[in-house]
């Protein structure tokens, strides 16, 4: 593969709407090369979900409300389009089993079919829904940077940056507001195996805006927090339960339980539709089992034996006590627990 | 690069002396490739050591004893070989800071040239320092595999095996010894970023001898410690301490905390000369920083955006408060500390 010139954060959409298609930035590529997807149906845009072009909770919720859009478009005209809807409901919510962002999103456009006269008014509601999500990512990262005191030290995982959301980002909002703040000393990004989506996109996010970053491999986590150069770990969620608990990108929870051990605080930063009052705890989340190869191959490198197993869940279950700080973009749950994300949910 | 046959583990022979120089498998290009460095001086075994041609504490030692031999040849029939072989010292010294063996290797070759009468004496030196090492596999093997009950998951981290030592392995001899005595119900391997020693060598060597090996990434340990499918963490160690802190491949302190957190058992499984009774504890010991680009790329292939900065601590230093046994040739310390290791060591 070429290496095309690092493209910058500021001039990247992730997901585009083009009248007839939905072109997706391939997040499989980056930082290498600047390439997308063009998705013309509801199945396209499931495809691109399940193969990881686009990935992040909010992201992923937003190009299926997008897939939507799309398949009302194949079925525009005929009298029963709103029941011909249903097969691209259930493509789409299949494609990804834990971000609950994506359910979150085909309800809103359900409800938005009910009402809609026409193709135009869903057209509306995705474009609502991705102004909706900027505006409350900078929320998040306002309430969010709040909390981090001057001079500090963050280290954040995996990518929930403008790649991952319709923009700013969620655990990414924290630290690019907090450091506009002038409140970090360091920003340190966890590589993320096995999809390094912190070497390759948390990295190139910050450096495009200028915020200095030291990537790290996951493994040297412990003997940096050890260090006493991490004051917070920042990070987003795919699914947060009733409960507080949090699903996220594997690796997250071993992060959780070494800021514990070492007196290092640990925020959750994410939007109140991460929320899911209907499951009460992570113990009901099933943890969605990927691909072995995603472990023993890299960019089509084997890195292990031929016919290595391999295990590679796909989210990790932190449990809220752990989680010092829960933060959306109504404010800041200190100390999470199903009471009081009640309370901030009302 | 083109993908050779997977050698098996059991004719592979990492360190082969061949009587005018030093044959070192190349462990960087396994499983893909069987390449062989060959080292006709000190200067080339330090080179092979410093670039992790050769790695793993014991191996490390026994390259060096080798090197001394070359550096022997070199000036044998000279009045003054002995001081000549003081450049040599020095710089297989320097090779890498952390390998504590390697000053063992070092200083019991120093004694051998006082007492050899010839080059000869230094190869029986230097081959009764690799048979010693073989032996002393075993013994370590058989004492851990006793603390392990039936039926048992372990985990290990970077490659302690065949590959890292004279042959049979400390940590992995504990899994060998484990699985033989069939008490062992699943292996889980590490993948050890940046080098992945566990995907790339560790996967190789369990796999040719049949024991069925699970890789993982290292974030997704504290997922599978919540599991419960995991009742030991085995690890090997490049330095241990006066008071049992123990030195080891950056990612083996995440294991002991998670580890703790779970109340799953953490073992240490090294030879006796890798405890440093000089060092009182793991404070005074400096971690080596290797170059970002082991973080940034990987073989030759770019991980993260160009320019990216990394940090890269080859070791971490894992507090002997959390290891549960210290296992060497001689037997098991539970609970290590300066008292019980200095009366081990008498």
């Amino acid at each position: 593969m070429s290496e095309s010139p690092v493209p910058t954060a500021t001039n990247v959409r992730p997901i585009q709407w083009h009248g007839d298609l939905l072109r997706l930035l391939d997040q499989r590529v980056l930082p290498h090369a600047q390439e997308y997807v063009d998705c013309h149906d509801a199945d396209e845009v499931a495809d691109a979900i399940r193969a990881m072009v686009v990935r992040g909770a909010p992201a992923i919720g937003i190009s299926a409300a997008w897939g939507i859009v799309l398949a009302a478009r194949a079925v525009a005209g005929s009298a029963d389009w709103r029941e011909r809807l249903e097969p691209a409901f259930a493509t789409l919510a299949e494609s990804r089993p834990t971000a609950v962002n994506l359910f979150w999103a085909l309800d809103r456009m359900r409800a938005a079919v009910v009402d809609a006269a026409d193709i135009d008014d869903l057209v509306r509601e995705a474009e609502a829904y991705m102004a909706e999500d900027l505006a409350a990512n900078h929320s998040i990262g306002r309430h969010g940077a709040a909390l981090i005191a001057a001079n500090s030290g963050v280290y954040t995982h995996c990518n929930t940056g403008s790649l991952a959301t319709a923009g700013y980002g969620t655990a990414l909002g924290v630290v690019r507001h907090a450091w506009g703040d002038h409140r970090l000393r360091e920003v340190f990004a966890g590589e993320t195996r096995p999809w390094l989506q912190g070497a390759r996109l948390t990295a190139w996010e910050l450096m495009a805006d200028d915020i200095p970053v030291q990537l790290c491999c996951d493994a040297a986590a412990g003997q940096l927090l050890a260090s006493g150069r991490v004051h917070w770990v920042v990070v987003g969620a795919d699914r947060i339960t009733a409960n507080g608990d949090t699903a996220n990108k594997i690796g997250t929870y071993n992060l959780a339980v070494l800021a514990r051990h070492h007196g290092v605080r640990f925020m959750v930063a994410a939007h109140t539709s991460t929320i899911d009052p209907a499951t009460a705890s992570g113990d009901s989340i099933h943890i969605e089992e990927r691909p072995p190869e995603e472990v023993t191959t890299l960019r089509g490198l084997a890195i292990a034996p031929a016919g290595c197993r391999a295990i590679n869940p796909a989210f990790d279950i932190t449990p809220a006590s752990l989680i010092d700080a829960l933060v959306t973009e109504r404010g800041v749950i200190e100390t999470p627990d199903a009471k009081a994300i009640a309370a901030h949910l009302a």
